[in-house]
């Protein structure tokens, strides 16, 4: 009886899932809550844009979750010990690049660096470098069009290269004494691997293609050329980094001595390559061309798979598309929404200042309504928008209010309004030739809210399916090990044993699809008028009220077309003329 | 030492004022909250639309009222008593007319009518006829386009010839029973001059102006004709209502022996013209040419007047301007908000679920910001927009929400959406040629809350003052009690003794009034859009949201104009494209 181990390196904590490869049965868990800093995030009372992450937290959570979720699968399951380990895998959050020395150590155990906030993994959702990223984007778009075309027109603050940028903008001595940068989705297995040469390391494509740039079509990383006109020192880095990184099924490593040691694991299994997480999530909700999955939470990440001998590479306002970086053979397609259970929170908790019980009260009142019937209609963006616009200034809209709009009403309105923007990612998807027959949900809003899934079925128009696993990252990613260990041939086969679906899932029904058809012609044309993409441009409106607030002068005439480096143009759009 | 009482019929008591002539000083005070009903208004448990008040109410109010304010002056000032009583002036709520029978007696007071809701008075807020209220202003803007064109295109379901017309459709016995009807402004005065034919009732040209479609031009009241196309028996009672309407100096009558001994009041003092509340409240205001009266309550009410011998008669989205209304030798001009203190009611009780006294917290953090500060901006529609779009279907809408939105942020922002749509209502009326140099403000709001006027003082660009009385109508109904006595010769010369301006007023901060410069061209842009006016109509975004509420089907694509004819026409707007 074969088992592996799947780690999910989350924000606040990792977690450790014991899985049986014969059938994905979850036989034991093991979690470490970060010790360092707020909820194991390291931040800067001075710049509320920061956030990172103490390396050493990493490799005691490593040892701490592993070791828990052994003991507990032994006694959940009898046939189980650990020399029943084949493989490990391995996922986490990202663009989370780390520094690091020639010996692969991150710098931030070094004790002249232990407390400097630089040396440590700059955590996916750290934007500091928000001026890098928009010099990136313009840059790219005037010299090199064909990156950020990849990436949905922007290049994101979240992501790599305008950190290592802004680090070496800010505090030169770490960029110089960082013989490398790796990202923890490659930085862990390196370490259970044992590799002590960071440009050893094996890389992987779903990082490195999502957020570094990295293509074969142009040779790997992004040219020398290009990263001088950035610095000239980013450009000398690219040879500290990597020429080729791997496809989701390769072999990142095997585990080593010490590590074995350390975890009381057999020394030598494979360790499957590391994935970002909700890709190895999306793996353990089944994912395959022409299955859409959704990880709903505070945010929404979606991915996609399509054949890679398809000939369309890039679409527009989706973020990344990337070859082998979910599936072999076919292009990752990720794209997401920025606020999701974030705006449920942000109204019952931050305007109607209720206790997360309210929730459940909004939620009855609000199921007792039919579709349309509150007269509201929102944007859901109040944390702006990540696909299909990719415009993080814009912000929430809400109309249709009298004197008698209540808090559930808003409340449904605001579920509405997210399954509106999920429904507009998936008409540009398939508008582009991404197959989507069935929709899988993951994530805690997915599991315990029947009212936003039965919105979703019915704004949709599909069948919403849930992930049986409550920690599908954690699953996809000893799927990923139970492929490299050789338990199973590849990941179709891996994915019909231990990847499951509840049998319980939410149909669309036709009286409310009809009625959500309306409303959603409706959202469209307020989506289309506010985010600049119909000929008036009322997106300016939101744009100008941010300026205003930020006390900057008027740089325009509040009727142009928005100028912003973070704008999408709206020649790459499907237009919606009326 | 000469006297005036001033009788104020409001929507829920009667309020009776005595007022010295000789500087307006108010020395007595008597109220009824009338007795029937609740809060004195009559309601069909089957129909929110329908608000009656029962006649008996007005007569045992007046009696109550006014021997209170007697008494209590007697007390407040030695050199008073009843003989020095020299006029009696009264103002009403309007449109609030009631069936009366060949003796001038309410048919309400008849037993075989007493418990027929129809046979009672027809308050202002009763939107019952709402039907025909659209019939009429579709029939004059094809018969009699003159008649809606002095109404700002539309014709109300508040108004006189709505009411009449439902009663006679939904019950032809009250409407046969009554041998006229008459204005709640015009009967109290007629009572107390004891009238006892309806066809003897001098009738103000306040109410038959403003309500009823009188003009001299058309020699008073709609023509025969017009009224027969709606039906005969409208045709028919046009001979039992009055040929001419009188002037606001005019004299209705002089109180009669019964009322005299009722009241303990001098028989034969004369009664001034009864008008509606807030023309004598702008009285009391010193309104007169430059001067715009704000009287800010749960909705708001801003009259103004000109010289009448301007050319301009008619002015696009102003409900009401005739001839003598308010100040003799002047158009009164009309308008108002449909929602001003119900929307900060709408907010902190109805979606915050907060008491009054949240209302206090808010200002205070509200008063803490500075504009532009939230990032928000709303359009004030939550009960529709009743100037200068008159379109009772349109909603509200909130636009420029984050995560980080506070219950403080969104009242402001609707404090200054009020603010900005009472902009709009003046920039209309200087352009139709209405001088406005100063604003003077009455009603509780403007009494008790700075921070609103100092928010107004800085969207509109001026000084905004407040009138000292707190019972700012009744006073009015005292000043024009003053004038038909012949205490003083005329209303500017009554206003310059008896009317009197806070020593405190608000002025613009001029850095606040830039930046409100420009989130104002914003709101306009937002205002146009959803209001139908510019060349994209997001407007109907919020009648589709309405007519999928009211579950019924499309009547029309949804990017076509609208055709309601609760929607006056675009071309009637000054247009504002970009």
């Amino acid at each position: 009886m074969a088992y592996t181990l799947g780690i999910d390196y989350g924000t606040n904590s990792v977690r450790a899932v014991v899985v049986r490869c014969l059938d994905g049965a979850e036989i034991g868990e093991g979690v470490l809550h970060y010790p360092s800093g707020k909820e194991g995030i390291l931040l800067d009372p001075h710049d509320a844009n920061l956030a990172r992450q103490h390396p050493g937290d990493y490799l005691e959570g490593l040892e701490s979750s592993v070791r828990q979720a052994i003991e507990r699968a032994k006694k959940a399951d009898p046939l189980f010990s650990a020399k029943s380990v084949v493989g490990i895998g391995v996922d986490t959050t990202g663009s989370s690049p780390l520094p690091v020395d020639e010996a692969n150590a991150p710098l931030a155990l070094n004790p002249k660096f232990r407390d400097n906030l630089n040396a440590q993994c700059w955590l996916w959702k750290d934007h500091t470098s928000h001026e890098e990223a928009a010099r990136i984007t313009a840059l790219s778009k005037e010299h090199r069009p064909q990156f950020v075309a990849r990436t949905g027109d922007t290049y994101s603050s979240e992501w790599w290269w305008s950190k290592i940028w802004h680090c070496l903008n800010v505090d030169p001595e770490v960029f110089d004494a960082a013989h490398s940068w790796v990202e923890l989705s490659d930085f862990i297995p390196s370490v259970l691997s044992g590799i002590t040469d960071p440009l050893k390391i094996q890389r992987s494509v779903c990082a490195a293609g999502h957020k570094a740039l990295y293509a074969p079509e142009w040779d790997g990383l992004p040219d020398k050329e290009f990263l001088a006109m950035l610095n000239p020192k980013l450009a000398d880095l690219r040879h500290r980094l990597y020429e080729k990184a791997l496809n989701s099924d390769a072999t990142a490593g095997h585990l080593c001595d010490d590590w074995a040691h350390r975890l009381g694991l057999p020394t030598g299994i494979p360790i499957a390559m590391g994935l970002m997480d909700v890709h190895y999530g999306a793996i353990a909700c089944g994912v395959k061309p022409g299955t859409l999955v959704k990880v709903i939470g505070t945010s929404t990440c979606d991915c996609a798979v399509m054949p890679a001998d398809q000939e369309i590479k890039e679409i527009p306002g989706i973020c990344g598309i990337v070859n082998g970086s979910i599936i072999p053979g076919c292009y990752g397609v990720e794209a997401g929404q920025s606020a999701v259970g974030d705006i449920f929170k942000w109204w019952v908790e931050g305007v109607c200042q209720g206790s997360p019980s309210l929730h459940v009260k909004l939620t009855q009142e609000a199921t007792k309504q039919h579709p349309g019937q509150h007269g509201l209609l929102a944007l859901d963006w109040n944390n702006g928008n990540r696909t299909v616009l990719v415009d993080q200034r814009l912000t929430g809209l809400l109309l249709g209010q009298t004197l008698h709009t209540t808090q559930a009403d808003i409340y449904r309105a605001l579920i509405e309004a997210t399954a509106f923007g999920a429904r507009k990612i998936i008409e540009r998807m398939e508008a582009y030739g991404v197959r989507i027959d069935c929709v899988v949900c993951a994530g805690g809003i997915a599991e315990k809210n029947p009212l936003l899934m039965q919105i979703y079925a019915d704004v949709l128009g599909r069948e919403m399916q849930i992930t049986a696993s409550s920690q599908a990252c954690a699953l996809g990613a000893a799927i990923g090990a139970s492929v490299v260990a050789g338990v199973h041939t590849d990941y179709a086969s891996a994915q019909a044993v231990m990847a499951h679906i509840r049998p319980q899932s939410y149909q669309p029904i036709e009286a409310n699809r009809a009625i959500y058809n309306e409303i959603y012609a409706l959202y469209e044309k307020v989506h289309d008028a506010f985010g600049g993409v119909s000929v008036v441009n009322l997106g300016n409106v939101m744009k100008e009220l941010l300026r205003i607030k930020d006390g900057k002068p008027t740089m325009k005439t509040c009727d142009s077309k928005p100028e912003s480096v973070d704008a999408a143009p709206v020649s790459n759009y499907i237009l919606n003329f009326e």
